[in-house]
């Protein structure tokens, strides 16, 4: 049977890589890198980066696969979602022809498999068609680097702490101190402007930033740094904390 | 200026330890190995075992110190805390003279010191009356080790996740799939019997144990592995999901 590794890498800084990552890439026969086209060619290279740094093993090699995009114009998110899955999972199972007989290949996936990704998800789609064993192995993700790179802690003693949305959080509620993932709408411009924020981009890799303070007084640098960085590198990852002030 | 580093190390394998997490362990002239008493004995040792792995640094020595006591039975939590970490803080303050001038010294903390961890808070503490730099280095935790034991996403598709404890999970209400951390007293037994939990004990480690299922159905059997593995090793450490039924 062919074993599916999907492997956490952490957020963009080679030094997110954990022993057991490490170890899992070089049971790999083949290391699946996807392409997202030109301007996200610099997530590309930081794949091939790692596997350059740390792939010891001389019998593996890599693959490339171009990533179909998602209809963003699809007025139904989880419809939108489903279809693009759909194609990736049809992509995955081409790839899958490249594993020799009980052999690994890896995928390597930004921060954690489990958090605000879809591999796990997709794999589990080939499951009707194809046996296969999966490995999960945990990387650091964005939540971990952005609160070390604030020198906070996530939580407030013995207090909640909620992951979500852009999306999400212009919807409304705030129910406790509040991780946002995935906002490309800078959300935080809608919410209350007495909330302190914490924000980070490219969180771990040498081009990290962080701002904080209370959301009225940093909210419109945020955005401006946010559309310089974004011009600059071509892409952004970002997330922040929204924490009540005590 | 001295140094602290305020490293993650993962949940307990030593292969969760990250490169970034090596090297600062190697930039330390003293690390520092808490003793919390024989029953946690095998924390301690797991500790070491890391050290006697990873640090090639020769010059480097380790110190033990006896973590003080949380008064459990102060009937108010908050003050209870407070009372410990000032004594922790005392504690502290006496290991920093150890570390040689302008030198680095480490604490080792399980998962990532930004989540349910007070090393950041009880470090934030001695500020006002010495001088010194921080650098947090962040770890795997429980729970990307408990979803990647499962094989499951810890998100549903574009949906909010709550991190609670199990203090909290008592009170009430439940906004949405919530991981819950710190429950001693299995406050799991409460919830809606037809929501699903995932649940995982010593995860990472060589004892990982997971159960999984409709709470109703498998609440009892975690509550006696439960019980049954804290009698065995002396300590548990265990995290869970729940997640509302599709």
């Amino acid at each position: 049977m062919k074993t599916i590794l999907i492997v956490g890498i952490g957020t963009g800084n080679s030094e997110h890589l954990t022993v057991q990552a490490i170890n899992a890439l070089n049971r790999a026969d083949v290391l699946f890198i996807p392409d997202k086209g030109e301007s996200k060619a610099d997530l590309a290279d930081l794949r091939r980066e790692i596997i350059a740094r740390y792939v010891t093993n001389p019998n593996s090699r890599t693959v490339d696969y171009a990533v179909p995009k998602r209809d963003a114009a699809n007025p139904d998110y989880g419809n939108g979602v489903d279809d693009w899955h759909a194609a990736l999972a049809t992509r995955f199972a081409t790839l899958l022809e490249e594993v020799p007989k009980d052999g690994h290949c890896a995928f390597l996936v930004w921060g954690d498999p489990g958090l605000y990704d879809s591999t796990i998800r997709i794999v589990d789609r080939l499951r009707s068609q194809h046996d296969f064993a999966v490995e999960i192995i945990p990387g650091i993700t964005s939540i971990q680097a952005l609160t070390a790179a604030h020198g906070i802690a996530l939580n407030r003693i013995g207090e909640p702490v909620h992951i979500t949305t852009g999306r999400r959080l212009s919807e409304g509620d705030l129910p406790s101190d509040t991780i946002v993932m995935l906002d490309g709408q800078t959300a935080f411009t809608g919410v209350d402007p007495d909330l302190n924020i914490f924000w980070g981009a490219y969180l771990g890799t040498e081009h990290e930033m962080t701002i904080s303070g209370r959301v009225g007084d940093v909210a419109e640098r945020i955005v401006e740094a946010r559309r310089l960085a974004r011009q600059q590198h071509g892409w952004i990852m970002d997330t922040y904390l929204l924490r009540h002030r005590d």
